[in-house]
């Protein structure tokens, strides 16, 4: 990590003893150690005999006051390393009256002067209500967030991308590349990948501009034309076609892993099925289908056997049926199979059709940061020392300028509340920092829409190779990143 | 890629302008173009003016004599890039007389002095056979062998080990490493990895010597100590209990791809299946179940009803039962969890159990090679270079002193031959390069043999992260080579 020389104006600062914790939150993100150990440099180089306790295994750390003190010899192992096992994560929330009182026995108990939320949406919406609470408890303690999480969906105009996702990306895209390598070679497969990323589609977008993929479906683009299963798979079938004409019987195929999540015909059915499973039996013979609406039972008889039989059976502790348990790639190379197998009778497929399944998905949380997250953690860090030092409160750690060499970025905070809306959960309406979902009408999207038709047919494969730490390349940006911020790749 | 100044003494072969043809066999593995642009390069420097072929698709491109003339522009996007993309690879092999005839029709067609077999045991074989074929026919075409192989199945005592081995482990010691450290962070996942490698477990073990999982399992010992898979499932059953002893609800297990062919109980099984589904139904009441023996009838009962399933209704054209299309990873998750169900009951075992399935496969085999790959590829191309133009026939091209640096290595050739057995095969005797298995008196297995009680309980992970091509680690040899050649590591 480059020296975070970039804070100067915090030279001028009174000297301050700061007793500091920090908390991390939620899934892993590569480059967490990263944002510990800029914290604690800060206050090593700039408010010496300042304090740092590490909140064990997130949020509840908090609550149940179970912290470590952290010093130089506990932070060395972790510098520019993956994973939150330094002290661990959790994804409890601060909600209720109780975990507030809760959080500031803590605080108060530990004499904090600030508290570092480490997290996702969630996570910094928590922090500025907890900000905001301190605040009107006259609790002197300071809270800022600091924007991680590998599915890119938490980001503004100020804090331009979250840490980890460059490194999944490039893990993922890794792993791609060398898949379409072996399509290629083998010539008889096509790899259905899905890629982990439940909410929004940030990292199969990223990963097809790295890696040209034949198909790539973006789950915002799907939602958007309120398209359904069968166009999804007609579509992926149409490409398959065509390429069987050219003698390309192989291919490669990303599918976001919230896929089904996005498509209104799915979520209709689930509802149906929820509400008729709470109340019938599913009989042998079928008749509770006839409770379905038409749509929905076309659906589901669209959907293969397992598929259906998983709906019906394997439910959670509250009985709804588990959207999330389903093996997109696999559903969908079994409906593509089928389809494949009717334009075959019909004349209209003269290719051979085989698919492989590929999940990634914890491959890509805990791997080696990034030169780009290690440092851009790093700064995250340092930058919220500066800021709990200068007093602010109520802020998300910022760093802007990242397309630019690590010398040039500049170190900032946002208002946490610049973030938010105001959603209605629960009957209520509350304030929430709202997920940042693909746009359709931005630069990475209008690009890869630009391309996706020659991806298709020709083969325009890039395998990136694994993530280098020296040498060229070595520093490398996100496309997401560089055209969301006006550059071309 | 060092430049092979290694095979000096060619340089007093007399100049002739060799026509050589080369193709690719078998499976993708890291480092195949680089033989390729080894031999090319021989060619072009030490016996200038002479042609190399590439057969496309594999040996049914020396049947259909269907191949590309390869020059330097053709082969230069290729240097040092993963895939077999460049001539592609195929699975046919040269075995009746009429194929035997094609490939001596094709020889005669192109005048070729020597052909190039880049592959497998199986595709070693053919080659040992092709020289003798020619050679009794008085034709001039001299063949040679290169060991390829991710398995690391195909060596001996002169061919020390077969290229891709070193970057397929590699990177799956990657994606483990990092799924590890998720482990650790998020303390709450058991993971089973199943990695590629059907016929012998060495991937496994070079990946748990990188990285010290919890638990592997090696198909040489299940088989050498008669192994049920109740064994393996109470032995994974016991660590997770006595991990859970000391609060540790998570892990890292490995599983060799071909783990149930290992088990001489599920061989009797499927031998007794594969009877009796052909000449009866199976009824639904379950009275075919008589028909196994009582420790077939014990061993089914005891799969998971999917497995169960799978068995009966998966057949392949032949209408045996589909071995290699059960997920071991997840049918051993699921016997392990209704074990450690039991053993809750009986008040054995407080912890909590949530698996994850992990196949590493498709991603490794044509990763870009490792530095020790590329290096080694290209001298086994090279030296093939220089064997044939010093007249030899029926030698794999063999590259020894490996541990040592590049500059140290020597390039030579030893008889096929000298690597086979004689196998009865189909009712006849033949001549076969047997699968170089696992030893469990070799250097390797013992290694891990006298850490694994120490890994199974402490958490002794080591993430080796991503390969890289240049600085500290990046001419790293695998562990299994090191320990094989008599170092410590």
């Amino acid at each position: 990590m480059a020296p975070a020389s970039i804070v100067n104006s915090s030279k001028s600062l009174p000297h301050r003893k700061l007793k500091i914790g920090v908390v991390l939150s939620g899934g892993q993100a590569p480059g967490g150690h990263n944002v510990i150990s800029g914290i604690y440099d800060y206050l090593q180089q700039r408010a010496s005999g300042s304090t740092l306790y590490g909140f064990k295994g997130g949020p509840a750390g908090i609550m149940k006051c179970k912290y470590v003190e952290l010093n130089s010899d506990y932070i060395y192992p972790y510098r520019n390393q993956g994973g939150f096992d330094m002290i661990c994560s959790g994804r409890d929330k601060i909600e209720t009256p109780e975990q507030f009182k809760q959080a500031e026995e803590t605080v108060k108990k530990l004499d904090l002067d600030g508290l570092v939320v480490i997290g996702g949406d969630d996570s910094n919406t928590n922090a500025c209500l907890l900000a905001e609470n301190f605040r009107s408890k006259n609790l002197k303690t300071q809270v800022l967030g600091c924007p991680k999480t590998i599915d890119g969906d938490l980001k503004s105009k100020e804090v331009p991308t979250s840490f980890g996702f460059d490194t999944a990306c490039k893990i993922y895209a890794e792993m791609i590349g060398n898949v379409m390598i072996d399509a290629r070679s083998t010539g008889k497969y096509y790899h259905f990948v899905r890629l982990m990323g439940r909410a929004a589609s940030h990292i199969t977008l990223e990963c097809a501009l790295q890696t040209h993929p034949n198909i790539t479906i973006i789950g915002e683009e799907v939602a958007a034309k309120k398209l359904t299963l069968k166009n999804v798979t007609d579509y992926i079938v149409d490409v398959i076609c065509k390429r069987a004409e050219d003698n390309y019987n192989y291919g490669v195929i990303l599918i976001p892993e919230g896929l089904i999540d996005f498509i209104p015909e799915v979520q209709h059915l689930i509802a149906e099925l929820n509400e008729i499973l709470a109340h019938d039996t599913v009989d042998e013979g079928g008749l509770w289908k006839k409770k379905l609406n038409d749509q929905s039972l076309e659906l589901f008889e669209f959907l293969p056997q397992a598929i259906q039989e998983q709906l019906l059976l394997e439910r959670d502790p509250h009985g709804n049926v588990q959207v999330a348990k389903i093996e997109t790639e696999k559903m969908l190379i079994e409906m593509v199979e089928t389809e494949l197998g009717k334009r075959k009778q019909e004349g209209k497929y003269k290719g051979e059709f085989k698919g492989q399944s590929h999940f990634f998905g914890y491959e890509g949380r805990c791997g080696l940061p990034t030169n780009f997250d290690a440092n851009y953690c790093y700064a995250l860090g340092y930058g919220a020392g500066a800021l709990l030092h200068s007093g602010k409160t109520g802020l998300i750690s910022s760093v802007a300028n990242l397309c630019a060499p690590v010398e040039e970025w500049t170190v900032g905070g946002t208002a946490l509340t610049s973030l938010m809306d105001v959603e209605r959960r629960h009957g209520k309406f509350k304030p929430v920092i709202k997920k940042a979902m693909v746009e359709l009408e931005g630069a990475p999207f209008k690009k890869f829409a630009s391309l996706r038709d020659e991806w298709a047919l020709k083969n325009c494969y890039t395998s990136p190779g694994p993530i280098q730490f020296t040498g060229p390349g070595s520093d490398a940006v996100s496309h997401t990143l560089l055209l969301e911020s006006g550059f071309q790749i």
